[in-house]
């Protein structure tokens, strides 16, 4: 992340917010990965019974919170890892389009 | 997402990307949810036999191949439904901060 | 799922616990896999701190909690889907042995 | 896992295949928790693009195999942790029906 943008000031915020309650030595890339999985499964289930036609506006808090949840651990892991994930997902998009058209980012066949 | 960073570039080149290959319909948030679950998944999986004390190095690729993924569902997620993941993420910060100071980034007790 | 057993038995509490409530309808193949993620997610979470060496004895109730939701989507999700659960995990632990000895059920390399 | 049926067979027979290859060691609470929400992701990934009318029929062998990896991983995890999955999903039920009717296996509201 070698711009000053948005994702690096949060980056710097938790860094800092993990410094001062002394949080480091949690903060390990594997527990990173685990907490992560574990709120994009809590942000999967805020919608797991909504149908497709109804609108999300009445679970756009919870969304938001869940969203919130992980980007921050998202981007802490990035900050542990050493690893930008702006540079990952864009390297991820250019594979998607050169190798796997509509195979990343869709359904197959 | 008010300033032209990164993130608001990789949410333009995703938006695209959808839309050239009619992938639209297949984008609703309930979709993407899952899509963002499953890759999350993935990405712990990445690191689920490793131990604590072994170097990252040798999952580095794997590991900014699924980051990359998991992002790509995220600002996608978030341009369907019409939220900031930086302002949901800065927003958890600050209920974090004020209202369980170190329950949600990190242990608990 | 053939013999009469302590799945069949779950099995059987949970299409009743459905339809006494009629929730038949939310759970569909595509919720409930999502459901059973979201789960599995905050099963991982549970530990998502814990080091290796700790015991899992403060951590017992919350596993056993987590563990009973993920065992009753995954049975619920092969009650509508005509799937057998236990078929499968043989089915798969087959392939294990011959294909990918060792692959699937741990570390690779 | 009181009973001799199918799932005690599976438990054993993992054990068993864990033994051989000499990966207890792999197999903590935490790394299998995170194995588990892993295949998780993936099972319910199989369906994320699909609409609530197609038929399942087409993802039968995907749903199949993912099924069984996130069973293997429960009942290996269960084995290893000492936690009955069948007793702690009947506990579940059991609140369900009690503190929270409709709320832990259906919508809410």
């Amino acid at each position: 992340m070698s711009e000053a943008d948005s994702l690096d000031q949060l980056r710097d915020r938790l860094r800092e917010f993990a410094r001062q309650r002394n949080w480091e030595r949690y903060h390990t890339p594997k527990n990173l990965t685990t907490a992560l999985a574990g709120e994009a499964g809590e942000l999967a289930a805020v919608l797991q019974w909504a149908t497709p036609e109804e609108s999300i506006d009445p679970y756009r808090a919870e969304l938001e919170e869940e969203i919130g949840d992980v980007l921050i651990y998202l981007v802490r892991l990035c900050d542990v890892a050493g690893i930008d994930p702006v540079v990952a997902a864009n390297a991820k998009v250019d594979r998607n389009a050169e190798r796997f058209p509509g195979r990343e980012l869709g359904p197959r066949g």
